[in-house]
């Protein structure tokens, strides 16, 4: 049977998701610990290849196994054998033709910034630090143009290999809370760095060192160097990812 | 001069606030960081002696100096030569009589519990994390038993060397935050793991491991084994300190 996974974890120490030689990434703790469990080998397939560094509260990989451990409960067993910082938050059986990359789906990715003179040092780890004042008005304006289909190639970092560059935000949020200014993006499928070049872009317009309206010409000549730098990694967190053929 | 620092620290990495032999202290790094700055030796004296594992918003610490650097500037140019999980987040010349032990004061704590099936791994650094359901209404009325002026002995541990164990407390809230719950305390002083075995206790009330009312008698009776355990120190924060005496 098909075991689907809701995966969340503090990327801090991981060099991101997917698995790679010389270096600890969730996707390989992770595995270990399920063979550990299952006794048989596992493949998992993710849906998300977070970079080192982000966090995720809901990312989705599935695996394949003949275990008699009923689906639900191989959440908690499995916790019992990974580091407090990958928890599975929920398993459940799927049907053997999903598979999380390839599914419709939306996903929502969250950028925090704390915006203050001094960071707390209990935030360093999960928001980028900015201390120059961001004007929110200016955020949400240079936002609105990124909303809808559009062909993202001027937001996306080079190295992926992709068929298409078209992608669909259906919604973006720029709030305050408390010190911190939280970006909730929602869309069909993100390309490599996409959301935290889009971060670094709203946080320039946000410092009014670019007008909110050439966001649009970074959209329509798909051209990266007329987006904003690379925001760091640590302020991204994978919110979670809905399947949309299925009831939730 | 008399100059005060209000420091704020996340305590993972840190054996606590006092310095001691063959441990880490945020105030050896810290009185380090202010030698280093400065090119004098430096006494600091600190308000709240914090345990290993404690955060800190807004610990007080003053120390005398004969430097040319204006006040205000110091806390900037000491963060510069500070490790990331500690920061001065404000710096001002104080009377010289001013000791932030001694002078009259109101402190602020704060103890997080995640109450969820499954911890979510970014917050295991800062909260307590307690799956079984804890029911607030009982919380709440296990905590007003310990408003006010009473003799604190049972809601302390051994090895503390006080003159007195009778604390005011002024005020405790308990609210939901999402899945986490906080306890914010406020009191004219605490004693030596006081607020853990409040959070302790507390917690205690809202499985139903203990009824309310049972508090009282630990309170009258000053039985520290009448008291809830000491709940971990990774939950408790020390929000800050206001001076009775001065304008804020």
């Amino acid at each position: 049977m098909r075991i689907r996974l809701t995966v969340a974890y503090d990327g801090t120490n991981y060099h991101g998701w997917q698995k790679q030689t010389n270096a600890i990434t969730v996707e390989e703790v992770l595995t270990m610990a399920l063979r550990e469990l299952l006794g048989e080998e596992v493949e998992l397939a993710g849906a998300s290849r977070t970079d080192a560094g982000v966090h995720a509260l809901g990312n989705v990989a599935v695996f394949d196994t003949a275990t008699s451990i009923p689906p639900g409960k191989i959440a908690v067993a499995v916790n019992r054998r990974l580091p407090e910082d990958i928890r599975v938050m929920r398993s459940e059986q799927v049907s053997s033709s999903f598979h999380p990359r390839y599914a419709e789906s939306r996903k929502t990715y969250e950028y925090t910034i704390t915006n203050a003179e001094i960071q707390p040092p209990t935030k360093r780890l999960y928001s980028y630090f900015v201390y120059i004042p961001l004007d929110m008005g200016r955020m949400r304006r240079a936002a609105q143009y990124l909303v809808g289909e559009h062909d993202f190639g001027g937001f996306c970092s080079a190295g992926s290999q992709v068929m298409s560059t078209i992608r669909t935000i259906y919604d973006i949020k720029v709030w305050e809370d408390g010190e911190d200014i939280r970006i909730r993006i929602t869309g069909n499928g993100f390309l490599y760095n996409m959301v935290r070049i889009i971060a670094g872009t709203l946080i320039e317009a946000g410092m009014g060192r670019r007008e909110p309206e050439t966001v649009w010409q970074a959209v329509e000549q798909a051209d990266r160097s007329l987006a904003g730098p690379t925001a760091p990694a640590n302020g991204l967190t994978l919110i979670g990812i809905q399947y949309v053929n299925e009831e939730k």
